[in-house]
């Protein structure tokens, strides 16, 4: 496992944490420039605050930070996020030109990557740029919060 | 073809025609309250505008109404879009609880619902809320303002 990738995804956990704290379901992600280095941006989930189904942690990294470039498309970025991407953000991943996803835990049950019958999304025509994926990163430590916050809900 | 299918994708029609006149990619999008049958919302797509790879017409319309309503949920509305809707769209407009979605021309190319080879997003288990789909209303006319669009870039 890459030093580099677990500093990253701490950082993508502590904005889970934010959200958890806020009681929203505790999913974060940070944007890293791939050439400095550098996090260029953070977000986590906030559907329920913000009334907006889309705003996932990774679709609030995308706009927020296309929006300080002033461009559409922000190639030369690795998006970091703690829970696989869901089929809404995976395409919008792509959309962005991010060059590389790096995820925490695999999402079994609305994951929009993984799953050879799930949708799969980066195997499919319809996405035009692929952007190369890697995950299990912290995976435990991604997967209990998500798990943890559900659990103090029922 | 239900005649109010129709009124309301001229409606659409409209706004992609917005987004024409603006030198954006011409799709549009309407949702509509099922009891009234009333519009509650307009958007067209601006990514370009906007620096947003998510803006497209179908998540502008959501969004907006959301907030509007105060709810990340927005079920009693059908929503109609002039071109069959991405990936990204199609999983939004199932997190937001829409009741329906009625398209216009399929999109050969980058659709999320058509294609058995494609994302063919609701027949998949990821997608938990499935919304019924109508497509074909004024689709000629729907795919020929893309068409048109793409050629004049040529």
């Amino acid at each position: 496992m890459d030093e580099k990738d677990v500093t990253y995804m701490r950082a993508a956990l502590e904005e889970a944490n934010k959200a958890r704290e806020k009681d929203e379901v505790p999913i974060g992600a940070v944007l890293v420039e791939r050439e400095s280095g550098e996090i260029v941006a953070r977000a986590h989930n906030l559907t329920r605050h913000l009334c907006d189904p889309t705003a996932h942690a990774e679709i609030a990294l995308i706009r927020k930070h296309a929006k300080t470039v002033g461009a559409q498309r922000i190639p030369g970025h690795d998006l970091y996020v703690t829970l696989e991407p869901c089929p809404m953000c995976a395409a919008a991943i792509s959309y962005a030109r991010i060059d590389r996803v790096i995820f925490g835990a695999l999402d079994q049950k609305s994951g929009g990557l993984s799953y050879v019958d799930g949708p799969n999304l980066y195997s499919k025509a319809a996405i035009h740029h692929k952007p190369e994926v890697t995950s299990g990163i912290l995976a435990d430590e991604c997967g209990a919060i998500v798990t943890n916050f559900f659990r103090s809900k029922r």
